[in-house]
């Protein structure tokens, strides 16, 4: 399969127009036909083409989605939820055209219960908005795709980010959703207890189901004290695999790191470039300590023994908090600064997540085969949970290029998988990895299609994603 | 509904005494069908009478429990899960007869991958076993229901116990899993990545499903280093709300306490007696902490200023690992010790889990119950994770108390889920909570339902447990 292979699926044009028009009616100007909406809302931040959708619609209610997705359901027409359209494997997408329901407008936060430490509040809202909002109150959600993207997205795709080493993803940090199912009835999957056994999980069905089996329209999530000390540095190592093993041991021995995101030499120049960083440019580790201050002392001598071990550097700290966020900022805009590295080109970004013990071996030869087949693919990782992406920047018109993008990813999630890991750690399947999750998960993919058609046996919910039912 | 109104379901004679035949013939001795035999297989440490399965089984590898499932199925004969037999709600019952499935000889370690910091291993394994194995390596797996359990059991129930506040419960415990399904397929959810969004979240499908969605026959759990430093203690307290209190604020303040269990001045009574503790007899919080010798040096200070705050005493600590243990095995105990307190009751084990700022509220309202209609419930509680057992001691034969009893359960549960709590924290749903997850999940109830036809359309899985299809 060629990267830029979509599957087409036969238009409902009957369906659609009559939905199109109902909806008109009763939504008057929160549904948009306009062709330059259209296109940005299947835009996909990455290489994959767009497939427009035929309306999009704002709703600012759960009763809204409601109406809209009975709407749908009656003639039989896609529905596609939109957050802030940064997923990076076409989740966003209309292969067979349809409503594209716009949640941004939802973007109330309802309650913070400071006391049970959790947040009420609709998929709208970003990641940055929330944690502007719970500032004040020692509080903060700790959740961080690249994208300031919306909550209810990352929940869709089970996001994750720098932060998961030490406070997991969304899988861990959801404790209830509100979803409208694809035959317009509300379901509350759990209620605000810490733990529960009552029953399927109901939240976990839909934490990461890409908008396939419902919409999300209100989450609660966990969250956390702001830690009494935060540490911040780099660190330089000699190679790539001695910052691998220096993870690999930090992880073993139960230091609880906050952060730990590898970057190779030319991504640490990419991002001194983009960002104005004045990073030794070398493998780096940017490091984050979170604890009491005798506990961060502990944790940062620790480490330092190990990174000594594998020929690392002292850690170089971050002292102020606006270089701090400054760097961190770098790393959030690593994707968009290694596309200005190359102008013109497309970034690829591959996903392996492997079991710790497996990064660096895993890692040392997706670099051999970066070298091997000619690319530019700069890597920047989670390494602390096994995660990291080797992004090729590739000029799509040129084809040979191209295919040697393509022979380097099939190789890169081949291994994976073979190594007991997944093609995707953080992405999602979107369009993008379905072939894969089909070599990753064999007969669990039966299963997930067995989910799929017992909730939405029309297929309306973001058809063409994750799992394909005819 | 009475407590001991059990659900009838149609048996299928012939198809029952047709899959006995082939199974007795395929499985000589590994095949028994003696009365004796058959009640052990369905004893539920409860009050809920006994329903019996018609033959139990003991296959020894996933092959041999796809082959016995495929012929149930081929007869659409029930097939019953077990291991330890120590689900408080009925979950080894067979309310239409059937084929149990005992998976304790199905007790290999398979392989402990330290430098993952994961193990591999078959269902049968228990709890305690598995820590017995994994002692010199360093390692522990943290939860802990009262029994020894076994671990594919602890798996079905999403057990937690006393570590559950600080390391999680069965949900965030487990990597992947092996399932023979209703059809005989086996089906494995998950690699051993530390994070995936590779589809539909599989394992924690099958985590909590209780048995009625397929056979858990292999299982990956994540692995904890033994920390440097252990401290266990008691503390007491003027009152349950004292206790309470303390154990929130502590929550709230991040405090990483590994335990904390709740005793009312009862419970810390029938404790002493039975378990030879000498132990205060006041409200009591048993605690463990965990981490660096700096750190939990740092955590016990910080919790004794809280504790203090609400009326406690300074913790007394238990200086020798002998003593830590037999605190903590007189606390697994619990139940059979309130059992013994009261000789010829049943012990009717109640499991609200309610938001940690609505505890204080949601225990001492209960109490106020018990105290006016004149029950005798003793209270243990893992109160970090707002989830306490008060337990009645009910002599069966006495209607009046058993409706008294009812009485407090109902009134219990509907308070716990009024709170945004659960009505079963970690036992379960299994036969005696089943109208309470209507109660609890409204809508979402159709959504499981949803799931079972769609992956077990015959219902043989466990019939009459979680959900009921027709």
């Amino acid at each position: 399969m060629a990267l830029t292979d979509l599957q087409s699926i036969d238009r409902n044009e009957d369906g659609i127009s009559t939905v199109v028009g109902i909806l008109k009616q009763r939504f008057g100007e929160q549904l948009q036909t306009n062709q330059s909406l259209r296109e940005q809302h299947c835009h996909t931040m990455t290489y994959i083409p767009s497939q427009l959708p035929d309306a999009v619609v704002f709703p600012q209610a759960t009763e809204e989605v409601q109406e809209i997705v009975r709407i749908c359901a009656e003639h039989k027409v896609p529905v596609i939820p939109f957050g802030t359209g940064t997923s990076l494997e076409g989740g966003v997408n209309a292969p067979s055209g349809g409503i594209c329901i716009d949640l941004m407008r939802m973007n109330a936060i309802i309650s913070v219960n400071a006391e049970d430490l959790d947040v009420t509040l609709q998929p709208g809202v970003t990641r940055e908005d929330l944690n502007m909002h719970l500032r004040d109150q020692g509080l903060f959600f700790p959740i961080d795709p690249g994208a300031n993207a919306s909550l209810g997205g990352m929940a869709s795709t089970r996001a994750s980010g720098t932060n998961a080493v030490r406070y997991g993803t969304m899988r861990d940090n959801v404790v209830n959703l509100t979803v409208v199912m694809p035959d317009g009835n509300v379901v509350k999957t759990a209620g605000r207890a810490r733990k529960s056994s009552a029953g399927y999980d109901l939240t976990r069905l839909f934490v990461g189901s890409e908008g396939t089996l419902g919409i999300i329209t209100e989450l609660t999530l966990r969250l956390y004290g702001i830690p009494d000390k935060i540490s911040a540095g780099v660190c330089q190592f000699p190679s790539v695999e001695d910052a691998c093993n220096t993870t690999i041991l930090a992880m073993q021995s139960g230091l609880p790191l906050a952060r730990v995101e590898l970057m190779d030499t030319l991504m640490t120049k990419i991002m001194n470039e983009y960002s104005g960083l004045s990073n030794i440019e070398s493998t780096t580790l940017m490091l984050e300590f979170h604890g009491t201050d005798k506990g961060v002392e502990e944790q940062t001598e620790m480490f330092n023994d190990i990174a000594g071990e594998f020929g690392g550097s002292e850690i170089q700290w971050v002292s102020t908090v606006e270089d701090r966020n400054k760097m961190w900022k770098a790393r959030h805009n690593a994707y968009h600064s290694m596309l200005a590295y190359r102008p013109g080109s497309q970034g690829i970004a591959t996903d392996a997540c492997v079991p710790i013990s497996k990064l660096a071996e895993c890692l040392s030869q997706t670099l051999k085969d970066v070298e091997e087949l000619d690319l530019i693919a700069p890597v920047v990782g989670h390494v602390g949970d096994g995660n990291f992406h080797v992004s090729p920047l590739v000029m799509m018109d040129d084809a040979d290029e191209v295919a040697r993008a393509e022979d380097m990813i099939e190789r890169l999630n081949m291994r994976t998988i073979a190594m007991g890991g997944t093609c995707t750690g953080e992405h999602g399947i979107g369009q993008g990895k379905r072939r894969f999750l089909k070599l990753e998960h064999g007969t669990g993919v039966d299963v997930m299609v067995a989910l799929k058609r017992s909730i939405d046996p029309d297929n309306i919910m973001n058809p063409g994603k994750v799992v394909q039912i005819d």
